[in-house]
């Protein structure tokens, strides 16, 4: 039998609806992949009785119960005042808390207020967790047969102090015995196209196949019982990445976590120490400001609006010359940014098919090395942001393609 | 006292992590508005057990509650005869229903699969809702305190019976009063600096007062009960307006919702018919990609590296320079750009103190209107990610004091 985890939400925002609780579906994918089976989501407003009762509820049927919110250092801000009142344990200063606390407010040159005093009231004999992003520490406590985390809301801070704190703790805390999620990371091929790949896909029935489309990649997965054939496993691995062919980017869960698209490629740049300059239209400067820190980006250009584009550097832009009109471009930007690798985006279509979410435009990409141009042509579809959103991913996903096929 | 209600979400997919639970907050917001206190989200994956017991406890404490999902045809949708158990009303065959979803496959020329016979069998007495969209018929009954509807998962289904025919039955059936939500909403000061200013607010007891730290913006809340004096009311608004100052950029709930930022932004710049260009340094494109589909928006340079930012433009750019180095770059763009407005933003800083999160860099912004230049220095702290995403609101911010300051 698996261990039995709840997650669990405070905030007046949530149960109000103003914000979308994505704490739930992360934290849930996270307690799934260590081995727990995850039961029941709660989500409550900031209110004390309710929050009290849900403890004491919570303690008796979950061995883990992952909690945010209610940290903050405001009024409706009552978690610990709850578990206090659930378990009986008295709320102590902890003085470490407290000076974490002065000490983030002391780098950004503010006083700190005096209400952040309370978020270093912590429960007796809980644990403190530290919040290296934000003021709020956490804390983790047992209670009847539950072990409590209790981290802040947001998800930044919660993230991260899930990854580096509580995640070990759990794994040294329960016997798991995780299954192995794999999971394929595509770009350019949609869910269904996907699924009529793998049609021919024999899969043991112990082996759960599903799929996940998100804003910037469609995954596919396979879940391994704990204890499957090895051999049986890296052959089915091997056999669904080749299905799916070269718009697989990554795989997660063979060698550990490959990241996102960006983090394939910042692996590979760094590793073969190349240049970039980009040029975006379309996306207008998403693809440069999802570099930020990059430091093999050396020169980013923004065309807000094509016209300036074609008189400035003198091209003919339009559906039939555009390879040229990109490889002119790529050449010339070469020869004025003098880096290794140039990207060219360009896109034609009227500008009411681009503001109108039922209307495709034409996304026209290009990679120079210095000797050859490599192209690759799209329509995008959608909102002016869904556009835009996967316009960078397809522009940054021919430089992927370039780096995984030009050197491997 | 308010009424009660409660948002229920069946599926395996939800506590698995592999979806979001949007449903529970669009559903929120709808309830709330009506007039209802939502206490309690609740999510559990495809379990009779665990369905038929959170059954018997919301009917003893909600006056009305909404269920998604589970109302599928395959085996894993167990809504039904989880109601079936926990109220010991028998599953009755409907024909209406039946017939509706053998037109649903009629009309798009499929024979209807058997197993959505399942979809047609209703707990006995059970209000039938018809589904316009997709295949399942939704439901509704009385269980001890509450009035239970239960609705398909997929979002679009879901909305359109929701509002055509939920909301309706909801209406006629409770008596409700809204209360009446103001949001202010600040950029550039902290949620506890914003509480201290509120310090001498003298706010009646019945009326609340809220926080919300987003990534964007901090939001500061008064909920008015429903028949609370209306000149009160306004003097209160006006109060804690002007307490918070210029920081808040918007106030929802009085003439409608004005949106973010860049929406108060935008207003402004198409009613002055304003043209703007833009030197970004820290946010690298971020700024410029979230003004996409924005005509004002002219002109947008990206400087992913300061060095030869000062090389290109010969500027002397350190902590002592910044004011000089920004107006004579906002000058020189002027010139080169013709728009009416430059906006400039520089940053200082050693390039270790941008990439770690314990350091904040200096950010300074400028903005030239042809006559004079309006300037505002920050110091901007966290991950590289957070530093972009504040100097991005930060510098847009400047804008909107421009216009909301000179133009009124």
């Amino acid at each position: 039998m698996k261990l039995v985890a709840e997650i669990f939400s405070q905030g007046e925002e949530l149960v109000g609806g103003q914000i979308v609780d994505t704490n739930a579906a992360w934290l849930s994918g996270q307690l799934l992949e260590l081995g727990f089976r995850v039961s029941r989501h709660t989500a409550v407003g900031d209110d004390l009785a309710a929050l009290t009762a849900l403890f004491s509820e919570i303690a008796g049927r979950a061995d883990c119960c992952i909690c945010t919110g209610g940290l903050g250092p405001t009024l409706d801000d009552l978690t610990a005042e709850a578990v206090s009142l659930a378990t009986g344990l008295s709320l102590e200063f902890d003085l470490q808390a407290w000076e974490q606390i002065q000490s983030y407010f002391g780098c950004r040159s503010r006083p700190t207020p005096a209400s952040n005093r309370k978020q270093a009231l912590l429960p007796a004999t809980a644990l403190r967790i530290d919040n290296p992003v934000g003021t709020a520490p956490g804390f983790a406590l047992c209670y009847q047969r539950c072990w409590f985390v209790f981290l802040p809301g947001v998800p930044a801070e919660m993230q991260a102090m899930y990854l580096t704190s509580i995640k070990p703790l759990l794994m040294a805390r329960f016997v798991l015995e995780p299954d192995c999620l794999v999971t394929f990371k595509s770009i350019g091929i949609g869910e269904s196209a996907i699924q009529q790949a793998l049609h021919d896909l024999q899969l043991p029935a112990e082996v759960q196949l599903g799929f996940r489309a998100g804003i910037n990649e469609v995954q596919t997965k396979l879940l391994f019982p704990a204890g499957f054939a090895e051999p049986v496993k890296q052959a089915l691995i091997a056999q669904t990445a080749a299905l799916i062919g070269d718009y697989v980017f990554a795989i997660d869960g063979v060698d550990g976590i490959q990241g996102d698209l960006l983090d394939v490629i910042d692996r590979q740049m760094q590793h073969h120490r190349y240049s970039l300059a980009v040029l975006e239209t379309l996306t207008q400067g998403l693809l440069s400001s999802q570099c930020l820190g990059k430091s093999w980006l050396r020169s980013a250009d923004i065309a807000v609006d094509l016209p300036r584009l074609v008189e400035k550097w003198q091209i003919v832009l339009d559906a039939e010359h555009l390879e040229a009109a990109a490889t002119e471009l790529a050449g010339m930007m070469h020869r004025c940014y003098h880096t290794d690798l140039v990207l060219v985006q360009l896109y034609v279509g009227p500008e009411n098919h681009f503001q109108d979410r039922r209307q495709a435009v034409v996304l026209y990409n290009a990679l120079y090395d210095g000797e050859t141009v490599m192209t690759a042509q799209h329509r995008v579809a959608g909102t002016p942001q869904q556009k835009q959103n996967q316009a960078t991913q397809l522009t940054l996903d021919l430089l992927r393609r370039f780096l995984q096929n030009r050197c491997p």
